[in-house]
């Protein structure tokens, strides 16, 4: 574990939009949800809508561990569901006591500041204060995680719209999960269907 | 360098489809192209085909080498050109000399045995006899990067069969390279416009 500005990069966390599931908590609840953390420049950002409870927790609290995963099931039951508390390890690290995923091949705690809050989200900046790198994991990319990770965000939309568009897409990710996936992505898409309630 | 049947989980070649970059040779000249290696139960299988040089090479050489890559230039740059030289390390193992990539996190040499040869392409099952692991990178998923995969398997349809349908996909990860890519996968969407002429 590391405790001095944690190098990003090395944690997984690059440039871009990192796909992470961020862990939070409120009253020693854990919570945990898909979330993109934003890093451009020298800056890192995260962007949280309000209504979730990641929003509410970090809100309050100013605090939030993303979580590396390569878990596609994790994506998924963390998108429709609320996790139970035997995917959580509690960290306590310098009077802080904070949730973090036990299948994540690393983590990094950040702490928010100068904090936005607009009438739909609230827009961050995020400094990295602890990190921990579990395991290094080399894998060719695979198609059909990412399509995994694809419907999932398409789910989400459809949910929210009911638009047809979002189905016809999660379907061409679901016909991808099955041609390139392991069984892992496919059982991850399977879940994501019933979820939907397709 | 590891010699005695490698653990292909180890150097990131899982169960489904891994989107590697497979190297192969012809009277010393290294050849590059992104080809897909199907690993289901205890099997690994390729399909190749006819017509590319990757066929030529594995139907003459019975060999080839499954690099593992992160890099979306590599993967957009060897689809619709040959890489030059200075792309490739050359590997002398046992009475063997083959090219690897120099970038990949880590490569995977195989044999190739039961291969089928039909009207269209070559099918052969894959026996890993060398492996390396270069370096290992833990990454958090970035659909840019992802969207840079899918495009470029789109393009290489739409080249084929001028069909709208893949040129809405490409404009569609394109857009998703650029929101969520870092400079790198940016700068890959743009050459794959470059090498499609738009």
């Amino acid at each position: 574990m590391e405790s001095e500005k944690p190098d990003l990069d090395y944690f997984g966390i690059f440039s871009g939009i990192s796909e992470t599931i961020v862990t939070t908590t409120k009253v020693s609840l854990p919570n945990a949800a898909p979330i993109g953390i934003i890093r451009k420049d020298n800056k890192v950002l995260v962007r949280l809508f309000k209504g979730s409870q990641t929003y509410e927790n970090v809100y309050e609290g100013n605090f939030l561990v993303a979580n590396v995963v390569n878990n596609p099931l994790i994506f998924v039951r963390s998108t429709f569901s609320d996790l139970d508390t035997s995917y959580f390890d509690v960290i306590s690290l310098e009077d802080r006591e904070f949730p973090v995923l036990n299948d994540a091949l690393s983590w990094v705690a950040f702490e928010c500041s100068s904090t936005k809050i607009t009438s739909e989200a609230l827009v961050a900046e995020l400094n990295p204060i602890f990190a921990c790198l579990n395991r290094c994991v080399v894998s060719a990319p695979n198609r059909g995680f990412n399509a995994v990770l694809e419907a999932t965000v398409h789910a989400t939309r459809y949910r929210l719209t009911g638009d047809d568009e979002y189905l016809k897409l999660i379907q061409m990710y679901a016909r991808l999960a099955v041609k390139c996936g392991n069984e892992r992505d496919k059982l991850a898409m399977e879940m994501l269907y019933d979820f939907l309630g397709l």
